[in-house]
């Protein structure tokens, strides 16, 4: 590591002869593995960047030049060469490095990135007011091939593309993949670009020209296109300049290129191709496997995991949805490019002709769902808390509007741990309750997160079960398919003068604080319906209500219970708990759940607080 | 009128000679344009699709075959030809015909549509369940170039590319517009497609080939296109079978076209050339203003109303814009593409380096201008509240977790009136106030929404200002740029017994209601962060709470008055007043506020009823 122990900014790296760079990417990428194998973290995507950081660092002026990294968990690279080398230890744990850039963590995180396809919005932002201001810098936005499914990354393409002046450069960082495997017409097209006589001719042109101006190559290229005729690529009609594709693991075809394209004007357009896993056998062999690891040997390799004894919530409805694909003809099974995520490995294996992976689009995922849903199928979307606000609209508009009978299934709702704020599911029952026609749930269980999916499915109209990432309590797991009545709840421990209503993953804690309290504690199980019944039941039979969710407080399940009591004209003293107004960043669950107050011992005290103990004390102003 | 009055469904119009489609299309010109000018609507969009509309029902079998009109408001030759011609004057009007394709309308509208760029979407999933259950239909969608420009569209394109056998359709209508002048690099590209040798040699071939089987046509056209080292168009290379570009005014080009078309097995491109306002010469020279008008005489055309007594609160927006853009350089506006409905168009004019028509694209247009706020412009996102749901994730992802200095200007908060439930802006209230770090105002006047712009704008964080659609209450302007305090409203009318907290539009009504019944009104002005001294002020000074806003009760504005009195511990009777939780269709917008009692006779009736009048009487439940 002797190389890269030198290098505490990328104005060192930049005084590094260009000999030196080859091993200074072997190092780094020793450095990734053995970092990432002790604390967990992204691997695949990282090992394939590490030449196309160094280039980037070593060409362009950062921090005066902009980098911006889509969806950036491929950024430990650009972490370490930043200064942060030795807190990678510390990476994605409480007031450790976040896992993707950070604007508070760094001045060459330009742009905070997690959720895909944002980075040519930003640097094209980044692009335009350098010109509107006259500052002479580059913006540059680094982004794989599955975040070019997106609209979003369309969107800028189309409005970067008319733009002559400004110097904006995409590179396409081409592996072949998203998180699960490619899809879609695009995909292809790359591929197309990659495997045919364009690729090689580029690469054997290439090997002689590329140090050469990129202007010239660039009309060789054209010349020697119009005879083949190849046509121009999508990216040169739509207004970029296309070099490529290129070895992006090759640091002589990189740099130079690079230092070619930064003397252009206008929107540049640089696909490079790359492995994930590059230089890490196994990484390579099972990229997928390798893209979210946690701690393993290097030399060994991942070892398949003991089965653990809780299944998790992602399990659950992976297990569902094969059940009772089984047993109605007409459910469908639509991920937003989330197949392993979302659980839905085996349902693709067994029904592919009912499995959509529609690509990384959210937004196409939930209208091609309430498409499908007029033609009498039975979709279900799945999709993360977090991600489903890029659908926001195709929910309200297309969906339940149109009461369209479309089963969400919300995974990672709630604090995520080590992912941090970007994709925390804080908002979602807020955001979905206020929406007519919807139908809100929250699983205490993983039994219960089986039967609301069913709820779901059976319910004629638009229906979303939320449920947290990771396993549950550990519930029995019933076989059958079976229904909830919709909009009840229920008693899970009756005690008196308290009574918690509980909603989701907050029953069990609840639990444990009304064990202490002797208070009682209702599973709510709705958000939306609300079982008014049972509020006003826990109304009249108690002094003191709470409420808990593991959901912003503002506008949540709470509010609502809230709101009942005052469509009810009920005055009754009332505390909320839940997440507060913040963007809480990542750390271990547990305990960021218990720094804000949400397991037993937080609930307990909070509401001793606020109504004394065992003893209902009132402290209310009520002059 | 003697043809179309024959015509009661399409089965009638397939039962023409094809001699009488062009008369036919004469008279549903002339009837379009009588029609419109009497009830006001879109005019511009339905004279240009008026022979697209009678090929696609001629050719195709509606309503087995299915028809998605993207955006739907060029819809109104499709309504009168599947039996609702006699209702046309109904049209936009409460409990009259929609505007745009509605579900529960006809069984010929297949998909409601209003939001842009979602046919393509919907078709695919149409057609999807009609290969999974074996029915041999074809789904079409009929999207416009404006609408083309968003990423949704490019993320259905993506997916269905490579499905080979659906029968899809995608009719691209080319009329070289969007609402406003279209950008962006598409339009440029399918421009070329027009203009070039490529359109020029499909018409002289198209003129006496089209007839004959189209994949001779192609077959001939990729010939000839090698021939002449013409690309295959971007859609071919997504996947599509590109048929085009053709005169969509022609109906001898439209129907054999469609017909061979209709021979083909997966997914299909035709690419149509329209243009707006056709065959009416006023609204051919100025497309924008007869895009959507009132009632109007056809033979003179529309006429410069007299300046109206009030101005709007888009106007207010307007002049804000300019004033401040005069006083600070480092003010950008950017708007998806509603220069005109967001009242940009003299900022455009006066500063064109800092506008930025982002297109139909309001994903990125909220990413955008966050870059912008990283460099340290002073982004304003003009954007309606119904499409800001399209940008909800890079609101919350892009801009709030990066707490950066965006403002964003929301026009059309609350009921919108003619275009209905798909425009409402009911739901900003409670999908923005859960978010950290936002700033949320609605204006009780036109003034105030001039001063909460100022307030928004020298917010360093992301804040927005609701305003409604239409004209204010009249109050004076001042042209000083002052901020309100943060979080600060305001007592508007001392009573007693009774406090009315009201929100935005919903303060006049609220004084008028208090007048009768000697309540006292704050105008609260913040929804975010919300004046807690001010409620606990007046829940200390009054026996009764009620909140009223123009937007949700569930999970808005009242909701955050509750959420501050439980978390103070004040227990006070409160009545949440605000639109009920269904979808509530289009009409004039007095008096849909009228029928859900938001208007001062409604807002004192429903205090009355659940307080009692002028004499408080407790009537909850509090055993």
């Amino acid at each position: 590591m002797k190389l890269l122990e030198t290098i505490n900014d990328p104005a060192d790296l930049r005084k590094l002869p260009r000999t030196s760079l080859t091993p200074l990417a072997h190092e780094l990428r020793h450095f990734l593995l053995d970092s990432v194998s002790k604390t967990g973290g992204h691997l695949s995507s990282n090992l394939g960047t590490v030449e196309l950081t160094i280039a980037l660092h070593y060409v362009f002026n950062t921090p005066h030049d902009r980098i911006v990294w889509d969806v950036g968990h491929q950024t430990y690279s650009h972490k370490i060469l930043t200064g942060r080398r030795e807190r990678m230890p510390t990476l994605r744990q409480l007031g450790g490095l976040s896992g993707f850039p950070k604007r508070d963590e760094s001045i060459y995180d330009t742009f905070g990135t997690a959720h895909s396809s944002t980075s040519i919005s930003a640097a094209l932002g980044m692009a335009q007011a350098a010109k509107i201001k006259g500052e002479d810098r580059h913006a540059i936005a680094v982004i794989g091939d599955g975040s070019m499914t997106a609209g979003m990354a369309f969107e800028a393409l189309n409005n970067a593309g008319v733009e002559e002046d400004l110097n904006l450069l995409v590179v396409l960082n081409d592996n072949d993949m998203s998180i699960s495997p490619p899809v879609g017409a695009l995909n292809r097209y790359l591929a197309r670009l990659m495997s045919g006589q364009f690729y090689a001719a580029a690469k054997n042109v290439g090997k002689s020209v590329l140090p050469g101006p990129v202007r010239e190559l660039a009309k060789r290229l054209e010349e020697h296109a119009k005879g083949m005729v190849v046509p121009a690529t999508m990216f040169e009609e739509f207004g970029f300049n296309y070099v490529g594709p290129i070895d992006g693991h090759d640091l002589e075809s990189l740099i130079p290129t690079l230092q070619n394209i930064k003397k252009l004007k206008g929107p540049q357009f640089l696909h490079v191709v790359t492995k994930k896993g590059q230089g890490y056998k196994l990484a390579e062999a099972e990229p997928i496997l390798y893209h979210g690891t946690g701690k393993f040997n290097p030399n060994e390799g991942i070892k398949p995991a003991a089965a653990p004894s809780k299944v998790s919530y992602t399990e659950v409805f992976g297990n569902w949805l094969c059940d009772m694909a089984a047993v109605d003809q007409r459910l469908v099974g639509i991920t937003p490019a989330m197949r392993e995520g979302s659980g839905m490995v085996r349902f693709h294996q067994q029904y592919p002709q009912r499995y959509f992976d529609v690509g990384i689009a959210e937004q196409h995922s939930v209208t091609f769902g309430a498409g499908m849903a007029t033609e009498g199928m039975k979709p279900v979307v799945a999709i993360y808390s977090t991600f489903l606000q890029r659908a926001y609209d195709q929910l309200i508009h297309d969906v339940a509007l149109q009461n369209l009978d479309v089963t969400f299934a919300l995974d990672r709702a709630g604090l995520v741990g080590a992912d941090g704020a970007t994709h925390a599911g804080n908002y979602d029952m807020a955001y979905l309750r206020c929406i007519p026609n919807m139908i809100v749930m929250a699983p205490s269980d993983e039994n219960e997160c089986r039967k609301m999916l069913t709820t779901a499915y059976h319910y004629p109209g638009p229906a979303a079960v939320r449920y947290p990432r990771g396993a549950g309590v550990g519930a029995a797991i019933e076989q059958e398919l079976t229904s909830l009545e919709i909009g009840k709840g229920e008693i899970k421990r009756q005690g008196k003068g308290i009574a918690i209503l509980a909603f989701g993953s907050m029953v069990t804690p609840s639990v444990g604080a009304a064990n202490e309290l002797n208070a009682t504690v209702a599973n709510m199980r709705f958000v939306k319906p609300l079982d008014v019944e049972l509020v006003k039941r826990l109304a009249n039979e108690h002094d003191y209500l709470v409420t808990v969710e593991e959901g912003c407080v503002m506008g949540g399940a709470g509010s609502a219970v809230a709101e009942a009591l005052a469509a009810e004209g009920i005055v009754k003293p009332i505390l909320h708990l839940g997440l507060p107004d913040q963007f809480i960043d990542h750390g271990d669950p547990g305990m960021l759940l218990a720094s804000v107050g949400l397991d037993a011992k937080g609930i307990a005290a909070s509401i001793r607080q606020r109504f004394g103990g065992g003893e209902p004390r009132l402290v209310v102003n009520n002059s």
